[in-house]
């Protein structure tokens, strides 16, 4: 049975999702020769690890725990009284985390799970890298942050795994990299890749007015608590960088052109989101509204998409043929058209849920399995 | 670097592409820290080997020459004069190839590649995988054939890759692992897996005679030299059956319902191709036309398909939603619309180009590199 120790960062909807998985996938892993060892679990202020590393792990009644009292808003220093852990909650986290790295990566080897959505875990995950560990990110910020944190994490390139970052678990990464490894140039991405902003803008199609439709997103929960940050599009824009490096492109966020759907003048630090809400966002309604009446004009649609060509990076508002399969796309679907020299006329088009805790945390357990063989 | 010396049978379009991809992609492959060594190339007469696969390989020009005379139809056994290699001429070739295996797999490990479209590669496969060689697939027939066949050839799942046995080089076994992996069962599987037969549906749809369609497509060089070879359905059905082991079912060809678009009457024992083309097709163009118009009463279209689903594994037409991904296919190329706990609502869907030999040996190739974890 191959052995794959796993120490988690981030205890939020995405890793408590992947505690769940792991636990109840118990069976198909043994099946499939694997046992995955969780010696370790941590937030931003605590670390719960099993009492001896190498020999013992938390169990699935403790990792259901973790997940039963973050869920519940309580903290992991209260796992204390459960069960048989070690807890740290010092201010030297990542020393701690890294100690754990040190002690595991020579003997059995280790795989760092970062399901945050912080920037503190870049040292952590360099440090494992140079330790010789594996890293799998759902976290995009590592790899959209310098230039010079970019290629420590992928300096061993078979041992990050990072399918989660962009599509939640669509099969994106796995599928660029294997084009890439194929020596087929790719040319040119067009992808949707914010199921807030898919949905959005296929709702304005239909002649809803910009204020409705992301009104009626925020009380179904699609939006993040201040629409904005899925306005200003720099999710997508992170998304978009993470690719523009994977095809080789040395850039930063500075060198993409995002479009935000509202100008700074409506920015968090002039206008509270209640204001945004009730005032700022139906003075958008009517300049958008035309948008959508020339594209359809043109008969084409309007889609929030980020543009890959050469050392192109574009994310922004585009006028696509409503018969492509980005015209096509209806809800919060995210999808990917990539064009290389095998998929040239027609692209290689990738489509489904790109967003949601269990198929984010899918990709990451997917990820997982994958660098098995760099275990024993 | 990595070494991975590879043994290559099958010098027909995709294992010629193949070698010429390797030989392109040195670079790429060099950056990436991975070395493939071509110790020996076969076809169905023929072994062209280094002289001593340990320490030397069969180099570029000598790959390069390979591939001319296969494609101007000469036989391999006249590279004798060409280069540094032995050549095998014996009925034994079998024999011969699992000695290399033997001989490499403790020592440096060996990945066997096929890319021949025969049954007669199945004693190799398996005996290289006894040896704890890495087996890349083309050819379907091995996965297609036996249940004890195939359970040999599966018994060690990280030492065999197989993508370009369903949809050439599209990501879809590759998807699908991940899939399962990540524990998400897949409920069902729609797919259209035959660039020939989508073609032929599309056309149909837009009022033609089958017969009309089928010449057009024969001449254009999309068909078999005998298109009933497409038109049986066989091709898919041993598409759906590598898909239907995949998630699991064991079962056999026999199990499989498969929808011929002609009958037994017009099989080849009974009419000669010309004789089909000829007289035969044009009777089967009044049905289908009936068919076709059926659908499009209601809002469908017809759509030569894969369904599997549960233990039921079907391939024929059926009537599909004109607004699914399934029923806005146009033209050759494929699609998998695949149905999980993550993709319940709307499928995950992989589509593109899913024949041609460049794309084919792309596939093959980034299966090979991706088995480099296994080499030292």
């Amino acid at each position: 049975m191959k052995k794959i120790p796993l120490l988690l960062m981030g205890c939020g909807g995405v890793g408590r999702q992947l505690l769940q998985h792991i636990v109840s996938c118990r069976s198909l892993h043994a099946e499939q020769g694997v046992t995955l060892r969780v010696v370790g679990v941590c937030d931003s202020k605590s670390l719960v690890a099993a009492p001896d590393v190498y020999a013992s792990e938390l169990d699935d009644k403790f990792l259901l725990e973790v997940c039963r009292i973050k869920s519940a808003g309580s903290s992991l220093s209260t796992l204390r009284s459960f069960g048989d852990c070690q807890v740290h909650t010092h201010s030297d986290l990542s020393e701690r985390l890294i100690e754990i790295a040190s002690l595991l990566s020579k003997s059995t080897g280790l795989a760092v799970v970062d399901c945050s959505a912080s920037s503190d875990t870049i040292e952590v995950l360099t440090s494992a890298i140079d330790l010789g560990c594996c890293i799998v990110l759902a976290n995009k910020k590592p790899l959209a942050s310098t230039m010079e944190h970019y290629d420590k994490l992928v300096s061993q390139p078979r041992r990050i795994r990072h399918e989660s970052t962009v599509g939640a678990g669509l099969p994106v990464i796995a599928s660029l990299n294997r084009i890439l490894s194929s020596g087929d140039p790719i040319r040119r991405i067009v992808g949707s890749l914010s199921g807030t902003l898919g949905y959005v803008m296929s709702e304005l199609e239909d002649g809803k007015l910009l204020s409705e439709v992301v009104k009626a997103a925020k009380s179904l929960g699609y939006t993040e608590p201040d629409p904005r940050d899925d306005l200003s599009g720099m999710d997508v824009a992170r998304k978009a960088l993470i690719l523009a490096r994977l095809l080789g492109n040395r850039i930063t966020m500075d060198n993409i052109k995002v479009e935000s759907l509202y100008p700074e003048e409506m920015g968090s630090a002039v206008m509270s989101v209640d204001e945004f809400m009730s005032s700022g966002l139906s003075l958008l309604d009517k300049d958008i509204q035309e948008m959508v009446h020339k594209a359809s004009l043109h008969g084409n649609v309007l889609r929030y998409v980020c543009v890959l060509e050469g050392s192109r990076c574009e994310v922004g508002i585009q006028e696509l043929p409503r018969n492509s399969a980005l015209g096509r796309l209806r809800g919060s679907d995210n999808v990917l058209e990539v064009y290389s020299r095998c998929y040239s006329q027609q692209p290689l088009v990738i489509q489904g849920a790109g967003a949601g805790n269990d198929t984010t945390a899918a990709g990451v357990l997917a990820d997982i399995l994958d660098v098995q063989d760099l275990f024993n």
